[in-house]
């Protein structure tokens, strides 16, 4: 998570709502990354897809079976259901996400019966310096805002 | 949904689940795409986030405004999730999925009032090809497999 969180503030250099992710397996670490929305000008580049895509990349295979994805912030409903469909082991976050948080915050898509993989999630890893970053991140965005 | 269906028939002759998805903006056709998971070993690569970061890219943004997605199928949570991200103005699909539709079926993603996105729906357009390619398509593999 430590490295999730280099990344996310790796990313509020670079103006992007900070979110850092990473996906490991049997802790060899596969994929490092952070959201990319505006880099990219892409609505799917949050830091989970991409570090998805990343370690699948890195396996040669789309199926992500036994690896674990670590988060700064609760994966929202588009990254859950990527993380359902890339049979993730487990999910890792930070600070919950109470206005779209998809891991059992607002709903709980990865834990999901009706789904055809279900995925072990531990919330709250480091949650008050993940969240501390998004909220300078954002207090920051208003102060400029107001021209201070 | 034509355009979507040659697509979907398209995946199949790759050997791919034959998903096709079709971004629009007042009538200008901005990506057809269709699923691409095993080609681009992706567990993101579905037709509809194709299709969506194909249109952003063209609009050079990647809030898809006043954009309509068509698909042969409806959408699963991902795909969904992206589609409220995206800010879409309307899904149009074609069959029901009730393993993983998340436009109506399972649930109602892009409808959740407490999401910052509610998309139209528009369901069941050509419905019965769109379901019939995903059919044969099942159907060969089954044979296949029985070496027949």
């Amino acid at each position: 998570m430590r490295l999730a969180l280099d990344e996310a503030r790796r990313a509020a250099q670079l103006g992007e709502v900070p979110v850092g992710a990473v996906v490991t397996r049997g802790g060899e670490l596969l994929a490092a990354t952070h959201n990319r929305r505006e880099l990219d000008l892409d609505p799917t580049a949050h830091a989970e897809m991409l570090a998805m895509r990343l370690a699948a990349g890195r396996l040669g295979a789309w199926r992500l079976t036994g690896c674990v994805l670590y988060v700064t912030i609760e994966p929202c409903p588009m990254c859950a259901g990527a993380a359902v469909l890339a049979r993730l082991a487990r999910v890792v976050y930070g600070a919950s996400d109470p206005k779209a948080g998809a891991c059992g915050t607002l709903m709980d898509l990865v834990r999901d019966p009706r789904l055809n993989h279900q995925i072990e999630v531990v919330p709250g890893v480091l949650a008050a310096e993940c969240g501390e970053v998004m909220r300078e991140f954002f207090d920051g965005r208003r102060t400029e805002r107001r021209g201070g």
